[in-house]
């Protein structure tokens, strides 16, 4: 194998902790070029890296690094690291342009990515114990007696997650895979896509050299990695995104098959965009769907698997849509190199992709397709210098608009230019619109304009089942929403069938991606061991000390507190009524109240028992217990009758530390008995607890919130 | 192809409506015989079944009238279906029988699967929406204004659910994927396993008899399916239980590779149990471990995918646990033909089976294994007609435990004799017993015996992201817990890796893998008319009727009260204070609360703004509003000062009647605003509400929990 001079440098591996190159990069490794200039960027190779080590290293000294760290303080670190990337976005747009890339094309890619940092470093602790260990859904009760209870917990999955990206977002695409997995405690190996790799790997230089991320936690592999998959076992976790038939090879890959590694994919698909029969010309709907569809042709040149493929639209509307497209992108569309002045739309990002995408155009016009806007032929572009003209050596191509007469077209459903392309095709009905929405047998995003609740209502429930998301565009939302095409780390990202099957993003969802469902059976004081959150039926510590004088150093799950019986007379619940002015006939009339099945008679406001337990349970003077922030789960189960007792108990049931604050929240479970030990009430009290006896002087970030 | 001769009948296939036979059947067909006795009982075979009208009646037919229920409606169906079969059971353990299933592995079977029924029809009325839309998560907010908003929906998939079962629980397998298939709105085509194919036969026709199931919701496939999965795409699912090797067969299929197939799998597994260094002989986890070794060997002749194949034990203990558990089974186990007295083990459910159990216990003893237990002879075995001796034409085989002086021998931890055969192996560490458990490469189950929390603690965090349940045994849950081997249908049952990487059950976690979840985006108002539930931001209607005077029949969501400012003041403060007991500093000391980060000086307590609250919207005299039975989400954001002043708002947020009561239970949206229309709180307020403006008059079943 022959091998290269130095002006054909490889693209960088981070690999076992530090930087790797090839000794000697051979001639036939896959050459990378500017998509507006043709210029070699470099080369890229992985010849001689030792994949299986690469792995290994992951399992063993990134698992390691990353148990040392809890939910809450990783998310902590994705905050640093998206902080610390923020103030050094110059430096990759400069490298950005030379992909294609326009400076809106930059906020999808590279502010979007270090957007996705910032919602996971904020939702990590806000939405995920400060633990290792997450408790899922209810407990379910399984022996009369409370004895055998059973529950699910997550815990991270023991290997690596490989995360194989495509070249449309270098940046965004590592980032929305790497934080959910970091997140979950999962060391990621990342693969970008060879035409743009060389950003990601200056992203990942970035984010190596911030000193933030644990060893381990990160690995780069820029070149091929065909190997990588035959290293991999059911402990870990293949996140692509890709063409559907890289997909699939991947799919087929005997250690998915057989060897039950985690797979996910996400590709591109024929998304859809539905005008509502209601939307006419000069309704705000019709002008969002206008201005959607032409965003989605032209941002990242239509590199974008979400963007909109097939306009379907009412047969009666169609000229009016295609006529309103075409103007709009007369009006907007500055074709040319990204680093040029006025420039809107940029370069394919290499000529290998504008070649597919024509020869996809040529086979949509061969099957019925009109052209309803711009051209096959080479454009005239704005070239680096400003200068105006054909540029055969940059990868640039016209927005082309189609038309088809017949809208069940095969081909209209099947066929997709990765491009700044997208196809108009006609509906009568509404059930015709979802007919044909379906036809793309899976999507990652369809949009529905309309302003009329009946019709979104009928084209969403139709809908939903083919897609991942939909977005619903009325005259509402219109400035508001972020886009037919931007997924949002908040919702998944992802689709049935031809968009890949699999799911991504969706806030902690995605975290739970990474981890192991387990179902959980025993006692309740096993669970308590577990989990370190308290389950009803354990075991409870009552001591001298009100659990309400311990601070967080202090507290421990289980810690709890009963108060004495207070009897709560007629005469109580009358005062009640008349000072809160609540009236209602169960506490002021004894023969209406009698009426009602659910009552024996008069009975205790519930708001009283509350009011009053918190009498019971409170320690009046100054504490750790800062404030009672909220309440959850409040059922009342036994009506309280004028002249009953009642008492409380409180028990410490979860203990939540906060990183970056002198305080933490505590749940405490909280439960209400008569006098005959009848369950009255129960329910969860959310309080703020200071970390130590010190009093919490700074509070400039305090929130009742938590 | 030759044909036979009436005495051996097809078991018939419920297809698009009716019952089927082939016109004739191939001599080629396979037999069915009795497991005890080798009697031949019929034949199956499909021959001439056209396949792809099976997925079309259920696409269409099935779908359609599935349609016409909401989730509370199908649930109510489950259960009047479970007591419809609950008074038949005597018929099928008739027809069990000849499975070689004793009378408690009918429990298991027959009894097991009835109260999956049981449990899915009371969940999918307590869980679920009275609707076909469930909302999945938080509410996310994704512009500053709240004009645009997201959140996840779950709608049904639109296609068949594909159930291949295992023969060893004919009547549980089958309903166990039934059932959830079922709430959620998606036709079932139950695909049983050859040898046991005649009970499940029988199961079914029960259930279309009972005349209870929308026609085309369930269709039964008696014989080969081959080409059955040609037919499916990316709207259906095919849920597998069976063997590892059909698993990947399945899972290679090119319409699960690259047709887009929702395909899940549980396969048996080496599943293991671990006894605690704590746990010696004399200690109630000792004897739990024994019995339950015991138990999962023996029911179901140990036939069972969650059966215990790998007792992991300390060492020093080994001895003592062969020669406790050899002791047990001499004690306990009766082998015989299930309808003879006083059998406690029937056979297996085949000659080939036996046949295949020999043979792995034989490469078991090759690779090491030792024979500590039981014979690989014919044992001799009480017959049907109450004789004892040797009966070669039943599939009998006695109990085999092996002992293993090395406990990391690939072996042990790979093969599988899927009888009534167990492994004991020796560990030194906690880490050492995590890392035998995990070379079993993913499993269903595993058992942890121990009394002491840390142990507990550190073995099961370590184990749980290689299996999909574990279950702690101690002496507080040994009695009442359900076991080892016994999946429950509140909690998932499935594994990673060997296990086939999938999940069933889990409660309503079952639905929704029956469902596609969409990301929905757009105005409050439109997510309102998509879900059927008020969304913050969405049109209030206020009009002249308070919503508490309004029935179910008459409420519409939407529908908003709002009450007019009152203040309090700091007499008013003091006063709640005393009443209730509750004299925290913040509410009574000007100055400690002031030195409080969270409060600007004395506040009102949270419980006196929830009273006031339902003092301001509160309507007084009877009506159709019956009783407020909880609360949820509350948080207090503002603090209100003491002469502050604050109203609330009360909007109908869900409604949901109940389909076997007079009533059913509104949420409403509550949210409180101070003078300066800042929010002070938000929460829900749960209440039943009757369906007419008619007295509820009976209430037997009533209850304040829903």
């Amino acid at each position: 194998m022959t091998t290269t001079t130095s002006e054909q440098q490889a693209v960088p591996s981070y690999v076992q902790g530090s930087w790797w190159t090839p000794q000697a990069v051979p001639t036939s490794a896959p050459e990378v070029r500017d998509a507006s200039t043709g210029e070699v960027l470099g080369r890229v190779s992985t010849e001689g890296l030792e994949l299986a080590e690469v792995v290994r290293y992951g399992r063993q000294t990134g698992q390691r690094n990353l148990a040392d760290l809890t939910f809450h303080q990783r998310a902590l670190k994705l905050k640093e690291l998206a902080q610390f990337l923020n103030a050094r976005r110059e430096e990759l747009y400069e490298i950005s342009a030379k992909t294609g890339a326009t400076k809106i094309d930059n906020l999808v890619d590279i502010d979007g990515g270090i957007g996705v940092l910032f919602t996971f470093g904020s939702k990590g602790r806000r939405e995920l114990p400060n633990s290792n260990v997450v408790i899922d859904g209810p407990l379910e009760v399984l022996s009369r007696d409370g004895s055998f209870i059973g529950e699910h917990i997550y815990t991270r999955i023991p290997g690596v997650a490989v995360q194989i990206n495509a070249f449309n977002f270098p940046v965004w695409g590592m980032l929305e895979k790497f934080a959910p997995a970091f997140l979950a405690g999962v060391p990621s190996i990342v693969k970008p896509a060879t035409p743009t790799g060389y950003l990601t790997e200056a992203m990942v230089r970035l984010m190596i050299d911030s000193g933030i991320l644990p060893e381990g936690s990160l690995q780069l592999i820029s070149g091929s990695a065909r190997t990588l998959l035959d290293e991999l076992d059911y402990r870990d976790l293949v996140a692509f995104t890709g063409s559907a038939s890289t997909a699939k090879l991947l799919k087929d890959h005997p250690q998915v098959v057989y060897g039950g590694v985690r797979f996910t994919a996400e590709t591109d698909s024929l998304n859809a965009a539905i005008l509502g029969p209601d939307a006419g010309p000069d309704t705000p709907e019709f002008e969002a769907f206008v201005r959607s569809v032409v965003t989605e042709m032209t941002v990242k040149a239509g590199q974008k698997c979400t963007s909109i493929r097939r306009t379907i639209v009412p047969n009666a509307l169609k000229q009016d849509v295609i006529a309103a497209i075409s103007a709009r992108l007369n009006e907007k569309v500055v074709l040319g190199d990204p680093r040029a002045e006025g420039v809107t739309m940029g370069a394919l990002a290499s000529l290998e992709q504008l070649a597919d995408v024509r020869s996809a155009v040529q086979a949509m016009l061969d099957a019925g397709g009109e052209l309803a806007y711009g051209t096959l032929d080479a454009p005239s572009v704005t070239r680096r210098d400003g200068s105006i003209g054909e540029a055969a050596e940059g990868a640039f191509m016209s927005p082309v608009l189609l038309s088809w007469a017949d809208a069940s077209s095969q081909q209209v459903h099947s066929l997709e230019a990765f491009g700044p392309v997208s196809s108009v095709i006609g509906y009568d009905s509404l059930d015709e619109a979802i007919a044909l929405a379906a036809l793309g047998s899976g999507s990652l995003v369809a949009s529905v304009c309309s302003n009329d609740p009946l019709v979104v209502q009928q084209l969403v429930t139709g809908i939903a089942a083919h897609h991942g998301r939909v977005l619903v565009l009325n005259r509402e939302d219109a400035r508001s929403s972020t886009g037919h095409g931007a997924p949002v780390p908040h919702l998944v990202h992802g689709g049935p069938g031809r968009a890949g099957g699999g799911e991504e993003l969706g806030g902690i969802r995605s975290v739970y991606h990474h981890m192991q469902r387990t179902a959980l059976q025993g006692s309740p004081n096993m669970l308590t061991a577990v989990t370190g959150v308290w389950h009803p039926g354990a075991d409870r510590h009552f001591d001298d000390t009100h659990p309400f004088r311990k601070s967080l150093a202090e507290l421990r799950i289980g810690d709890a507190f009963g108060s004495e019986l207070r009897e709560v007379s007629l005469q109580d619940v009358t005062d009640f009524a008349n000072s809160t002015g609540d009236t209602f006939y169960a506490h002021t009339n004894q023969e209406a109240a009698a009426a009602n099945p659910f009552f024996p008679g008069i009975v205790a406001h519930g708001y009283l028992l509350l009011s009053w337990a918190a009498g019971l349970f409170v320690e009046p003077a100054p504490g750790p217990v800062l404030a009672n922030y909220g309440l959850e789960n409040l059922r009342f189960i036994t009506p309280l009758a004028a002249g009953d007792s009642f008492r409380v108990t409180l028990t410490a049931k979860q203990i939540t530390p906060r990183e970056d604050q002198d305080y933490g929240e505590v749940c405490w479970d909280a439960i209400l008995h008569n006098q005959h030990d009848e369950i009255v009430a129960t329910y969860d009290v959310l309080t703020l607890v200071a970390k130590t006896q010190d009093p919490v002087a700074d509070a400039s970030n305090a929130s009742l919130q938590g």
